[in-house]
């Protein structure tokens, strides 16, 4: 078995493991990275880019069948070329995931080590059984997969993930995606607008990132009008008919529903890719999960037995999985690591103010945490519809619901949750305002053009803006 | 002769005159306002709401089209219904006004005087022979009309301007629009995408707002990919033909072109309704254009014998002529109006972050006023294309260039001009952080999700840092 002796190893190569291995690099540290499966990265191959990309040819289905309410129709009706879409969907894909590729590619040979990673103790790896990896510091950046419960297995190949979506050559016909999560309403609405019957089906009533019940509540009915999303769903029965999968559910007034698909679509959620990597023989402290304990501002994990050695990147940590926190956490983990590495201590890093955001129609925007992350009693809500907003009625958008969260104390922005028009636009306004520590009077203060979606903002923020002050009023009587 | 005594007198009932009159109401002064035309704002009847219908109604035109690129055809061709085009813009148009003639009706009649108003003097005004209003102070809030040169008077009822073109019951064939400034682009790509034959000519290369000859370059070309826009025609005679407008002008290669069009569009320009107001009885300063010269921050006029008891706003001072300063003008207006009234004093107001958009496709943005508001040899330029945008891509949008100007002295964000998608959102992003005063480095601390198109910003911005530490490390060298 070789042997290999390094300042920092990064297990994983991708998106957070390369930005930890170039971030250990670039701080004076040796470095290898280690990776087991494909190089490329979830979000090139699975991920953000191959579903905007169906979502962006769902956008232009959905915008020629809207073209009349504008005055421009299509003569003979419109047709979806399923060949075509996805033919688009996975060029581009490989395109995007031929840029990665390039960049690992231009590491040399001696820092990429290739097989599964499996620890020894807190500071040996044992990569595929032929080279034995001794390190001052570790990154774990093993990523994670998509998750379905083990009874769905009975599907056979009828049991499709988010990974295999992309990989189609044509459209099928009809398509049940369980669960209602950020994969599942994004496939789900974007497939049903390529023309797929389509049913979104989950258990406890969850809709996407959203917390705030007036939010879900909105969300789920205006998605609802477009295709079926029912969030608690009392599914009885998923099997195997024939080639097709039959689903028995509830229906309305106490009825039962029985509908085929030619697909389930397990949007059940990601694990992280941590059970097989020989933690156990770490010192370090996991949670219920299997997922180690770690300080998301090092990224640091903690050991049972003094400083741990070891750092935690992306999806393998479970605390944001979104590619732009994957980065920063990588070049954090990195950085610390090549620290430790060279005798000096981890720091704390950048993280950014939180900013969620699901590519349907409307958009979900989620700022700051959103309410989950308030504590009740401390904070007032402002809101905003937006079917009277004047450029969303002009662009026949007029759909969205908006609340946004000020803190009673200071005045301060907290955070949104929305189901709107441009959310992702949104979101980043009100997500910079909020990292900057705005209060919402300051944020009264900014321009905004006219006609735009953004103006929606100021009117929410009025709202908040007078349920603040008649707060301080109340304080202020009170003292 | 009726005569009237108040503290605050407002002429023009539009967008600026009307947010004057309720500031001043609710600072506590007895307010009039006058109005000679018909009630409604030019937003809402000619300007801002109705190009917003018309584009809209082109998007989902160029949509139907674009959607080829993604797999989606339009089975028989598609059919522009002129008639329901422009009935949805006038009708959209038509509630706008609405909203704005149900708040003139909520005025008391007593405060409502109607007829052409003209100064006697700085305190006094005469209303269309029948009533005279002395008071305490004025606001000059008579907006503007389009403007064009006498010569083109000879063309008849073949010539146009944009107030006409959202009367239309139906699109015509072919439009000559003079004058590529906000409103000559915005309605001569429309009226392109809704299959009108269009040329937008001009003079001296102008386009748009833009200031910066990188941005103007990308944008002319960009846009004439699509429809022919030539900023300097050298139209060498345009005359009536018949029904009809016959265009000579240079062609390629030392040609001549002729062209026939079913209107001219007359997009030269808006200007000041000041000239019939009487203001030569007034002691106030004007310009070399007729109009008052004012305090952009207090909105008071500058008189030659004393303190000025006359303000002006909105397209009246020809400053900004922009909804969301109008309406900003009009409310400082209005308060310092009621100040000096009750006896206190005039005071600045609040002047946001400079924000210009132009609403073609792509998107003209201008953030802080552009390159040309910046002095040479002060400041560096950060650039990013948006050819190979990630998100632009994916979404068939991947045009655009945008340069960001940084502070050499402080590495401050200064402005930015760009031709980019969805630059009407990154233009807030944009301006919120200028109106915050951060610098380069701050902004790269900000979050932004993946994939977006915001992540532009991130490159630029980045570019810009780069040059904005290498000044900084000359300046360090030469200390």
């Amino acid at each position: 078995m070789k042997t290999v002796q390094v300042d920092v190893a990064v297990v994983g190569a991708g998106t957070a493991g390369l930005a930890a291995f170039y971030a250990a690099r670039k701080a004076g540290a040796g470095a290898v990275i280690i990776e087991g499966g494909e190089y490329g990265t979830t979000c090139a191959r699975v991920g953000c880019m191959p579903s905007k990309l169906l979502i962006a040819a769902a956008e232009a289905a959905h915008a020629v069948g809207r073209a009349a309410g504008f005055g421009v129709h299509a003569n003979g009706g419109f047709r979806i070329d399923g060949h075509a879409v996805m033919d688009r969907v996975r060029r581009e894909r490989d395109r995007f995931v031929s840029f990665v590729l390039r960049d690992v590619e231009d590491i040399p040979d001696a820092e990429c080590i290739r097989g599964q990673a499996s620890f020894v103790d807190n500071h040996t790896l044992v990569v595929a059984d032929h080279t034995r990896v001794t390190s001052k510091a570790i990154v774990i950046a093993t990523g994670s997969r998509a998750a379905y419960p083990e009874s769905f297995k009975s599907l056979g190949d009828c049991l499709i993930t988010s990974d295999d979506v992309f990989d189609w050559y044509d459209l099928p016909k009809a398509v049940a995606v369980i669960g209602p999560g950020i994969i599942g309403l994004e496939l789900g609405q974007a497939l049903h607008r390529l023309g797929v019957r389509v049913a979104v089906l989950g258990r406890g009533g969850r809709v996407g990132p959203i917390s705030d019940p007036e939010i879900r509540a909105y969300a789920c009915a205006t998605l609802n009008e477009e295709f079926t999303l029912a969030p608690d769903a009392h599914v009885a029965d998923m099997h195997r008919y024939g080639d097709r999968v039959a689903i028995r559910r509830a229906g309305p007034q106490g009825a039962e529903l029985m509908e085929y698909f030619d697909y389930v679509l397990a949007a059940t959620g990601r694990t992280p890719n941590v059970a097989d990597i020989g933690l156990h023989r770490t010192t370090l402290e996991l949670d219920a999960k299997g997922v180690p304990v770690f300080d998301p501002f090092t990224t640091r994990t903690v050991s049972a037995d003094g400083a741990s050695p070891i750092f935690i990147a992306g999806d393998a940590g479970n605390f944001i999985p979104l590619l732009h926190e994957a980065t920063d956490e990588g070049r954090i983990a990195g950085q610390n690591a090549a620290r430790l590495a060279l005798g000096s201590e981890a720091r704390p890093g950048l993280r950014r103010a939180r900013i969620g955001v699901v590519f349907t129609d409307p958009q979900i925007g989620i700022v700051g945490g959103g309410l989950r992350a308030l504590k009740p009693g401390t904070f007032a809500t402002g809101q905003v519809s937006f079917e009277d907003q004047g450029r969303s009625r002009i662009l026949l958008r007029n759909k969205g619901l908006l609340n946004l969260y000020g803190d009673l104390a200071s005045g301060k922005f907290l955070g949104a949750e929305m189901l709107a028009p441009a959310a992702e636009h949104l979101s980043h306004l009100l997500a910079w305002a909020l990292q900057n520590g705005m209060t919402v009077a300051q944020m009264l203060e900014m321009p905004l053009y006219h006609p735009v979606i953004e103006e929606g903002l100021r009117t929410g923020l009025r709202d908040l803006d007078v349920k603040l002050r008649a707060a301080q009023g109340e304080v202020g009587k009170a003292a």
